[in-house]
């Protein structure tokens, strides 16, 4: 191949490169506005237009010339004389090539006005807690999932295939392992726990605490933890979710709870840890499509070690339970020690977003074993509050109400994101992993955390994480950051540690 | 031609109609969010993203293809055959596509990435007062328009080009005689008023407005408009604007002066006439092209007709005025009749969107001026600020102590919207006109007002204007309503009939 013909494919591809990232930036603006402010009586033609530009996007990224500028890159002798950059490009465009073209530009866009659609629908059936409004949607996502699945094909299980688009290479026999030792060994911590006579008190955490106040506080602790408002910022939304238009527009959502100051704090810390990945990507990397977290546990790592390695942590709280105790006087007359406690009480609850960090994970798998049997079982969409309500009872020993706080309590499944659960416990071990190296390498962390001060940390993060985006991926980055591969007896040891404490076991 | 080519061309022309409308969709968003609270470090990555969608939706408005389809239902057999929203269609886009085919593609992407920064830049050189950092811009946005209106060719003079692009069929030597001829007519009525010993006292409007109230109260005047909060929004920027993204989502801005109860008040109705105009347009035309105000003129005389007309309206402020009151207790103790005085006063002043109804024509007047010699006689973007102020000194007798105040002031050049500002008088004489047809039809629409009883008025003006959207042009629409082609002794009658009541001249 001559080094014009070389070149040519090169400048195009980054090009198109650049348009398809345009494209990325204005539909994350389109869905974020949907989420946080747009007109109810607009909402069907916003649909329509995510529709149109999405398809105009896939359109772009499975256009024939584009596989044709990836073959030229991809020979041995010019893929040698690209960047590193240029040459992960080339290797994840790719990927997402291969999976783009099986499936037809039609099948996606109607796709896409569905899920965008039945986003609203969801956040109206949730607060009605009228499943049956919803079901007819999720019932046709489910239909379009499959018909994927077959275009993809199937490897090992047909839900293998939509867990390898979140964490690449995951895989159902896996999870079934990892997710199984989880359960052997924090069932028994659980129990040690229910038994112990330290419960914690939690009374004085339900009160009136004021928004305007919650809202403060929250950017309080963003600043804290380098969150750049310069280049972000930060809205209210049904479901708190971060979304990263580029590293210098990073935008994240919480809900204020008037009776729970908790829920706020913690959500927004959680969005906080996503958005510090987001805002510190490196900047040659910005305006390519590897201008993003590496995968979802990655991404969940993040948002889990801010929110509970660091957020949940004594010395955090050592640090800014005064500052607030100043923000809400009078409320807040329990010494920290007490704050702390309460704050990391372990109780089974019903919605995942507010539960401790222990059966946490035991809500993820309920969500993974019913998505296992949605693709793998045949499960269908009618079947899914009865199961969800069985399943609740039978790990947690509790059951929902309504399906308010049932089945409908999470986005996900409104957005087509099956597949995507198993991240947030992959993130819980990742991110106790990457605590133990960080330990190692800071030994002064928990002085710093004492002193209020959090900027080396997110400095380390993003010297080891953060700059790198897409360009290295989650083994290459848990392998050498922590010279191991993912083991979730981090995990395990993280808690026990931080519960025998808490609960004198 | 056969029958099945006819339909084939209908049905892609009606399709890419509607993409193009999902882009104009996008893109409004886009710059919304730019001017209401994007964060500043991603404006680059932004203006780059709005460069590449508007490339993409001005490749798709120029497509070969396009212009078969046209030439396909432009046929006589066929163009019968169509619908009259469809005959519009044809003829709007034939109109755009034979203006827009003559801009090469990269050179419209630089004007977009340009007008885009060149808008963020201004509204920082705005309040530092900074003419210098934003005067390179201006210049680069000059050098395009001078580019386009060669490629466009030029008929009459040089700024007719421009003129047409606002309001279709407008001319330099139209707009000197109706200028010439309101001038001649207001300067004696200034001149009277001026004399006048009955000066209304406007000492009492200068005071501290609680921010929170002005928005509140500004809320409650939309409302009474009928401005629909479930098909829009009502946000903050520096410089106040409506934006249709469709008629299910009309957004406004306004900007709230903390000593001054006026500006965002009449403002706020000023912007709401705009978006009474998007939110009213008719069913049939959602999803396509005519689906926004005919011309800017039309548009204009609804923003004036609501601020001017009703706002500013004796029998208005004899059924708000109390209102008004209530929302700033102890702070406006004077009669409805002094209130009515002072927010009419007629004062030269400095900022045209400040400026009464009578003095804001010369503003006009001053602008319009200043574009012809740019166009017409090659008058550079380092001259503007000295021949600024001294036209403000000719005719207002009066100059800006900086340019924030002067040339700076509005937001239109850094969009390259040259042509645009004679929109605004021409808004004032079509209200005036629109005025007493509306007085005939609906002979108690001041009783109306005076009850607070404001939709009959929205009700005929959606009737005879805003459903049409683009089906009607302004000669049409003003023929058609009022009987007799535009007359700017509607609107003189209308300022003497009025000044001659405050002033008792």
């Amino acid at each position: 191949m001559t080094k014009a013909i070389e070149n040519e494919a090169l400048q195009r591809f980054t090009e198109r490169i650049a348009l398809i990232k345009s494209y990325e930036e204005a539909l994350a603006l389109l869905y974020w506005d949907l989420r946080t402010g747009a007109p109810r009586k607009g909402m069907e033609v916003r649909s329509e237009a995510i529709g149109q530009l999405s398809g105009q996007s896939f359109k772009l990224s499975t256009a024939p010339e584009l596989g044709e500028w990836l073959a030229a890159l991809e020979a041995p002798d010019t893929y040698k004389t690209l960047t590193e950059t240029q040459q992960r490009l080339v290797t994840e465009t790719r990927k997402d090539y291969d999976r783009s073209v099986k499936i037809p530009p039609k099948l996606y866009q109607e796709y896409v006005v569905l899920t965008s659609q039945a986003e609203s629908m969801w956040e109206e059936a949730k607060a009605k807690s009228d499943y049956a409004s919803f079901e007819p949607y999720l019932d046709k996502i489910i239909g379009y999932t499959n018909q994927f699945i077959e275009l993809w094909g199937v490897k090992g299980t047909r839900y293998d295939t939509l867990l390898d688009m979140y964490e690449p290479g995951m895989t159902t026999a896996q999870l079934d392992r990892v997710f199984g030792g989880l359960r052997e060994k924090l069932v028994p911590l659980s129990a040690a726990i229910a038994a112990s006579p330290h419960q914690p008190d939690t009374g004085f955490l339900k009160q009136d605490y004021p928004k305007d106040a919650q809202k403060q506080f929250s950017k309080f602790i963003l600043e804290q933890m380098g969150f750049d408002f310069g280049a972000g910022r930060l809205d209210e939304s049904v479901h708190p979710f971060a979304t990263g238009l580029s590293p210098g527009d990073v935008r994240i959502t919480t809900r204020y709870l008037a009776d729970d100051v908790t829920s706020a704090l913690f959500g927004t810390i959680h969005e906080g840890g996503h958005a510090l990945y987001e805002q510190n990507i490196g900047n040659d990397l910005i305006g390519t499509t590897l201008a993003t977290g590496t995968s979802m546990g990655i991404h969940e790592s993040q948002s889990r070690f801010w929110e509970n390695v660091i957020g949940r942590s004594k010395s955090f709280w050592s640090r800014y339970y005064g500052d607030l105790q100043r923000q809400f006087p009078g409320q807040l007359e329990v010494p920290a020690e007490d704050f702390y406690r309460a704050t990391n009480v372990v109780r089974p609850s019903l919605i995942r977003i507010e539960a401790d960090e222990l059966t946490y994970n035991l809500h993820i798998i309920i969500r993974y074993e019913i998505e296992k049997l949605i693709f793998n079982e045949g499960v269908k969409a009618s079947e899914l509050p009865a199961l969800w309500n069985a399943k609740y009872k039978e790990y947690l020993g509790i059951e929902p109400e309504h399906d308010g706080e049932g089945v409908l309590q999470d986005v996900h499944w409104s957005g087509g994101a099956f597949g995507y659960f198993p991240s947030y416990s992959l993130g819980n071990m990742y991110a106790a992993q990457f605590t133990d190296t960080l330990e190692r390498a800071l030994p002064n962390v928990w002085e710093l955390v004492e002193a209020g001060n959090l900027i080396p940390i997110k400095d380390w993060l993003t010297d080891k994480i953060y700059r790198f985006g897409k360009l290295r991926t989650p083994s290459e980055l848990i392998e050498g950051i922590t010279g191991k591969p993912l083991d979730p007896d981090y995990l395990v040891a993280y808690l026990k540690k931080k519960y025998t404490d808490i609960y004198k076991l």
